[in-house]
């Protein structure tokens, strides 16, 4: 990775000397055929939160399908405003560097001469902090309060940040040790996958949720979904291969094949979770079990998505999306109860594909992503893995230990719980003044029905005669 | 602006000999590298009518959804049709010209030696065109005929082509006098604001629309109307950065800027939404305030895009995304009755847009964009905040008058507005004969009994009985 | 046809040596900028999934809304596991040929030094191939089996390849006939469209689809429908212009060229659509016909838009779309029940596309795409119309056959169609658990009540009280 860093930053701080000393016209043509595949990268991967918010939408119950896109809605707001304002900086910056965090670049700007690069840098990078700050909204999902979530968008730039310094910034001590995560298996989804986990664990699951067993709660809308899913499938393509960060050179050689392994990956996950639903479900197809096995398997491909084989991405997608599904019931049996399974979706499948990276990485001259070494499995030694098994619990850690201090101090301004009638009721009405006819009301009121400190007299015609609700707590 | 349009156009029509008289082969390097930016972008801009129609449908009312999509297909069906016939060549037509229309390029076609510059900028601008005037549909919503609107489609070209040619065309007087939009905050969003204004306004408001206050009816589909957001807003940073119209030479770095001043306006207008909402709304977040803060937000800051540093786009769009969210209560104030918010969004927010260029431009020298002059507060004088304002009182008032024209004599014709029982059945059912069950036909009834010349029998459970409905009008 | 393929395959297989043997700096900068543009229009084609998606679950009933949508994501896991292991090879393979198939590519890899041309080229036609297998789960929703479809998705990449190996492979008669198809209007449309009407012939009508004559069942979610056509409405525009395979040389003229005629198509067939649904509805606008005739537009244009004039495309549209329209009430007279009308959108339509390369032929000499050859309208003889009718001819009954063959084959193990009282529930319920509230409960009893074979006693309010149901057969 270092090298692939250090060709990153000389091509864009540095335009008029071009990487290979030709001659200043041709020099010129690099920096803008890249620029052109950054950008254009970086506006397709923002359609991925279009995706994000179709699939947590869908996921969730109909009460609060609005009230979870308006959270992705918050994720770029302040997501990005805070990731303009230090994130950059955080990771990128060079003020101030130790091995652990960076400063500098606050509130991201540039002359003239510099723009090209800085801005273009920054649009794709920022593109990534708002994918990996919304990944933990789902785990929230239906029983976080929302000005609590605010705050805590506001404050998750830094979780994501500072890792992402590590790896990806020059002064970083994985980038130094030589950790490789090309696309974001480890600085975006394992990152976002561990807040997951923690933000779901002291949330707590939603009132009622394991009353009658652990299989997940009906999808509001599984077509929804299905649409998500889709939209993030495609955006994946541009999201591995854009980090490559350009064509130029041998650079488009490497763009091409990321995007092969990545859709290959989906393949393998797909065939997997199709196996294992039909399993599990004794004949019968379960949606979230096949999105969850085709995101796992994006997930966990995309940190080495440009030096693996396509065959190579079919085996490690397979096993990234195995463990997605498998997570699922596993984090459901702790009582952990995260509506949209990121925890397993982008913390299980990232963990693998942080640690594949080490078992099958191909040595190259060409770019040198790897610095010359190699993956156990393609004649290196274990140093690879070793370093890679560093950043997957640096990486954990980190993530979840930071996440744990943000939402505890928060707790103490804002309980992050909703008040419990608040989540009965649904945030879309509490939240938002949103109020909808037939299905979402009945399902609501019997929601509360089967709480203990709730009694409902409801009309005797759903959506003619007035719900009387009396609140006994 | 006139340099940019000026090396627009040299880029365009002459491949051979290129703009700094290099090589022939970096010539058409150039030529082709440009031609792969504004192509894409162009692919991209179209994902924005996607945008355009989810969101208006969501807005609107359950009985009125799909006829709004339908309006959104005519509007590129007729408006594409005619951009082609002559809206191209009323805005770079070159057969006839003076400085307030031009003429030519009548059924846009080119030889072979010169399609690339010619198709490539044909296909630009109809995303353009085609955007433009779909802003007005949802001014227009659940209460204009069908047939009408249809008749109106066809004529819209022509509010809109005219004043792109002032700005955009060499002949044009805004052009000559050194006025600049270089993403259409005034060509195309000012005059599709005007018009929403003008349409809303003479059509009326709809039945019942201000019996119990000025509060905006229920939205049919917040989700969907969120994902519209979304979609918008990431068709956006091309639209934006595409208008710089290439990425050779120097400007692949203001395509760059322009793409980060977009998004940061748009954090700008998001903050602000937010507390306004929370203000209005006393702790809760209304979704419309906020879809209308971010898009406001974007409408003020295209115009010039490339030419802000990104602290003043988060000004820019934060006093953009503020006028939209003040303007959607004061137009209803008014009785303007504009279900989607068009007339503030693209209304108000792109009158400060096309202002706010007079006061940031950063005059430089790589694109010529300002033509030497600077912003007032850039060290400019304020001849160029004139011009500016010039602009955005043209724009508004010929798109306001031509607008008030064409539905006056479509008026003649076809009644613009729908029959009262139309307009309570819904024109899903009355244009496309959609029935829907449930929730929408028990809305459709509440509308009618809500109207004094109505009389409602419906049946004792909606959806199994039959409803009777007597029209006593 | 012939030689743009052979340069595509010079350009794409020699990056050392370029086409016209310039420096090896302009050669290795023309392989990036093609690479670019071909990876960006297959990242763009892959959304044209999402509007299947959305176009076949808005189409079918709600009950088996998400049925559909997991029938796309089997042919894209299945469809594109399958392509990479041999489909690919089928079409471009070397190891051995003859005029009607090759061999070769299994499982896709490339060394480094080749892996820049093979990964795109492999990437852009997956996106291909995965659109053709796509349009074939229309024509069977709503009754397919989903075990017997998820074998027939296995195996449908073989219907596909080998005739895209006919027209576009070097070894296939067509192409050395001369035979042109540069977007595929024959080997993806006229192919997927054939294989439809078997399909949709072989499975026989929905269960009452005719009991009340001919007229299209009411749409489950016309504003999904909608959405689709949206999205695929604008992925064309890369599907077309990406065809022309890059940019460099003189490649982006007619890239440019390829997106305004498919535009312009569309606006001929929107037209036409209105028109005809207008007289066939008695002034009012049917969802459906516009949305085949629109598409019915793109399918015939699509095959020869590099090398029509923009006029000849709105010719070409009208006459696409219009077919499309009366294609549907006909193969309904046949009682072929095609839910979303992929036999004339797909089938009809681009039987037309096909042919009309024979009549609207530009030649010419930059890129040499019809070997110097002119249809019979631009002062050609009847050659390239003869080869273009045996291409036809070909498309049709190979896709026609083998789909009839492998049906047959998959109802000896699975049959294909589904139980009635299956099919009666809907796929949803009865493949994936998804049970649903209100609505779609209340249609699923209308259509067992509608069946002899069923008698129903609903409880006396929907949604509240549990319904029995007996199933009497």
């Amino acid at each position: 990775m270092s090298n692939q860093t250090d060709s990153r930053e000389e091509a864009l701080t540095s335009n008029s000397t071009g990487q290979d000393g030709g001659s200043t016209n041709v020099q010129e043509i690099l920096s803008w055929d890249d620029a052109t595949w950054i950008l254009t990268s970086a506006f397709i991967i923002f359609t991925m939160q279009t995706g994000f918010g179709l699939l947590e939408s869908g996921c969730v119950s109909l009460k609060n399908e609005v009230n979870i896109m308006m959270k992705n809605v918050i994720d770029i707001v302040f997501g990005g405003i805070t990731y303009w304002l230090f994130g950059y900086g955080l990771t990128y910056g060079e003020l101030y560097t130790n091995p652990f965090f960076a400063i500098g670049y606050f509130a991201v700007d540039a002359d003239i001469d510099e723009m090209g690069p800085v801005f273009s840098k920054f649009l794709f990078q920022l593109s990534f902090a708002t994918t990996a700050t919304t990944i933990v909204s789902g785990a929230m999902a239906e029983r976080c309060n929302f000005r609590a979530y605010c705050l805590f968008s506001l404050c998750n730039t830094i979780v994501y940040c500072v890792p992402a310094g590590w790896i990806w910034g020059s002064h970083g001590f994985l980038h130094k040790l030589g950790a490789i995560d090309i696309g974001g298996s480890g600085a975006v989804h394992l990152v976002g996958g561990s807040s997951a986990f923690v933000a779901a664990w002291m949330l707590g699951p939603r009132l009622g949720r394991y009353d009658h067993g652990r299989e997940p709660l009906p999808m509001g809308s599984p077509t929804n979904a299905l649409l998500g899913l889709f939209m993030l499938w495609w955006g994946w393509l541009a999201f591995s291969s854009g980090s490559v960060f350009g064509v130029s050179g041998h650079k488009w050689k490497f763009s091409a094949r990321a995007a092969v392994t990545t859709i290959n990956a989906s393949f393998g996950g797909g065939v997997v979770g199709l196996i294992y639903s039909y399993i599990r479900k004794k004949g019968k197809f379960d949606i979230l079990d096949l999105i969850s096995a085709v995101l796992g398997s994006l997930v966990s491909v995309t940190g080495g998505c440009a030096i693996y084989r396509p065959w190579e991405a079919i085996v490690i997608g397979a096993i990234g999306g195995g463990l997605a599904c498998f997570g699922i019931p596993f984090f459901d049996w702790l009582h952990i109860d995260d509506p949209v399974g990121a925890t397993s979706v982008h913390g299980l499948s990232a963990f693998w594909g942080v640690l594949a990276i080490g078992l099958f990485a191909d040595g190259e001259t060409l770019l040198n992503l790897t610095n010359g070494r190699s993956g156990l499995f393609k004649g290196g030694d274990a140093y690879l893995l070793g370093v890679q098994a560093l950043a997957a619990v640096s990486f954990s850690l980190w993530a979840g230990f930071i996440t744990f201090l943000l939402l505890w101090i928060i707790n103490k301004f804002i309980p992050i719980r909703m008040e419990a009638h608040e989540e009965l009721l649904g945030a879309d009405l509490v939240e938002h003044g949103i109020r909808r006819s037939g299905v979402g009301v009945s399902r609501a009121l019997s929601a509360l029905g089967s709480h203990p400190n709730f009694d409902i007299e409801a009309g005797s015609a759903i959506g003619t005669n007035p719900v009387h609700l009396k609140i006994l707590k």
